[in-house]
């Protein structure tokens, strides 16, 4: 790829003019907003003006609903041998370069699925779509140069290329991206109301819970609005797992009774199955299916001995998040269980081994899900 | 403080064990698993035995429900001359101080605002609780002697002492930490039924959201029951709210129409009013009610040249997310404002100064909250 449009010069449209620029692509930057396309020009994104010429490829980022328009304009005037698009909602612009483009063999859907809360040019980072999953949703007729020329774009990017059907897109992303946005809006919307001393008790757990309801909320309602049938799905789910809810905390506001120890099963049922779907998000780093690997190691029953272990692990880079107490018998002292990255776990048992520590290998063992590091012994109230 | 026991070695019991044992306070540990407390030992957080003597400070570190009764048996048999705990709900505890134990006078309530979704010993860090808020709630009837050996503690610890009453600060954590935990389970517990691919376009905003709700349930179960009544309160709120939401997405999947319009307002009010809580929330690393003081630079309009101004402010260590653009008239370059700590803005008005750059510094200016940095130009579809 020689030449490249970025229209939409936002975050995601800046951020891969920066990377791809800085792979030798010439690439030309065009926004609605001309200040918006010099700021990413000033940040050596490229050149802010039309390329005058047929480029190889045309990346479309703007909001999903006015993909299908600007795709077909774009056409109309032969801007690009090939197009696509960056949107988080990929049935809908499918649907309009059917219909409505002039030539939509030469579109391919994309999503990188990466983003900040920050918007706009200034927030763009070449590096923000390194080793994340890029989804490509080519359709019944998008053409192999087309196809070829969006793996080409997912390439220079550092990203990881995942191919998907649009609808089996918007499905997966309605429960992992717009319904956890409006969950977080709904909950920092309460904040508004919140008592007196609030901040004083608002940690990170907040912060980490609500982040994501910062992004700007004229694009997220053309963003829900697109995918609204999958979303609305969800929240009626939703809705109706908090309507169970409700009264079963009502039930532990009251003196004893059955209907206040069915109140505190469902409330624990619903923590144990929220602990269940936390297995479902692959682990922060890891690739998307990435397996883990158990090390066992032997440690003596002396002060500091275990410390001692912690910190020759930290030592070679390794979290020690997943490591668990497994047997703790009087005097016998510990095994500890590490899990570990399968591409991790064999240079990690190496280097303990050579530390002199007696290692036990596990092999083709899934990597503890968090949550489960509650099994380790020592929570009060067992 | 010369001696102290805790009661519970979990993680935060733990926790606080290695920080004040490394401040040089000989420090005893129980706990009803005696492998929890053996394990807490072994990385060198005390000594896993009861101290025999009447200590300084007994730190109760168990389960809201269980402080009362730990406190009561504690202060039967004398275990120390001053006692507090560290329970996230607190107008319980201080009930059951006034109404059961032997001396109330001697205990003070008390939550560190810190934490880990691993439980357990092995999950321990001295420095847990470094710069973080700890609210101490005394009672009428907490004796000085007892306050001081807290607020000893808690300086120990690295934390910060914030007072409250202990009404005030149930109210507010069920709003800040208990129902947003119910959420973020509501939120993960969907994962469970979710279309196939969903791992595939899981991405770090859907891992914040929801990492909350990798708490131990049991442990959650019986917080959230000892702050029932106002969790429901925030509960039935936020059922309201989505309530509302459900029929408003529900009347974008229709084509056109008054009710889709409505709709869309409805949703772009809530992810504002949302945005507008956010608000609420301390930045991260800023103190509790920290300000926060502008820096403007003026920068040329050269290609490069706002990374060299972004890169600059980099290198002095500040982070570049709430840098905005604010003027771009054509041709007459930029002026970018960078919301910073105030106790950071004047070295970097200084460093900037002396590199070169044209400054204009803001007094008494709050931080940009999360969020405004949307009104930098460049969103596409404004």
């Amino acid at each position: 790829m020689r030449t490249m449009t970025v229209i939409g010069t936002g975050l995601i449209g800046t951020s891969i003019a920066l990377a791809v620029s800085g792979r030798g692509v010439r690439v030309f930057l065009t926004d609605r907003d001309p200040a918006a396309a010099r700021t990413a020009a000033a940040l050596g994104a490229g050149l802010a003006r039309d390329p005058g010429e047929t480029v190889d490829l045309a990346v479309i980022a703007v909001p999903p609903s006015h993909v299908g328009a600007v795709l077909t304009e774009a056409q109309e005037r032969g801007l690009a041998r090939a197009y696509t698009d960056v949107a988080s909602v990929k049935a809908g612009p499918e649907q309009a370069a059917l219909r409505r483009a002039p030539d939509p063999a030469r579109y391919v859907g994309g999503h990188p699925l990466a983003g900040r809360e920050r918007s706009g040019p200034l927030a763009a980072r070449a590096e923000l779509f390194r080793d994340r999953n890029w989804v490509l949703t080519p359709s019944r007729l998008t053409s192999d140069e087309a196809f070829e020329r969006a793996l080409e774009l997912v390439a220079l990017c550092a990203a990881v290329p995942v191919v998907m059907r649009s609808q089996d897109h918007d499905a997966a992303v309605a429960v992992t991206s717009h319904v956890p946005h409006l969950m977080a809006s709904l909950m920092a919307a309460r904040l508004t109301e919140g008592p007196a001393g609030l901040g004083r008790v608002a940690g990170q757990g907040l912060r980490d819970a609500t982040r994501i309801a910062a992004g700007d909320s004229r694009l997220w309602g053309d963003i829900l609005q697109a995918n609204a049938p999958a979303v609305a799905g969800v929240l009626k789910d939703l809705h109706a797992d908090l309507s169970r809810l409700v009264p079963a905390v009502d039930a532990l506001t009251r003196a004893g009774g059955a209907d206040r120890d069915l109140g505190m099963r469902t409330l624990v049922d619903l923590l144990d199955r929220g602990i269940s779907g936390l297995a479902e998000i692959p682990a922060a780093g890891a690739g998307p299916q990435e397996g883990g690997q158990g090390v066992r190691v032997a440690v003596a029953e002396r002060p500091g001995e275990l410390a001692r272990l912690l910190a020759a692990v930290a030592d070679l880079g390794v979290a020690t998040e997943d490591a668990a107490v497994e047997t703790a018998a009087a005097g016998a002292g510990f095994t500890v269980r590490f899990g570990l990255p399968a591409r991790t776990a064999e240079k990690v048992a190496d280097a303990l081994d050579a530390g002199g520590w007696t290692v036990v290998r596990e092999d083709d063992e899934r990597l503890l899900p968090m949550g489960e590091g509650q099994a380790v012994p020592g929570v009060p109230g067992r």
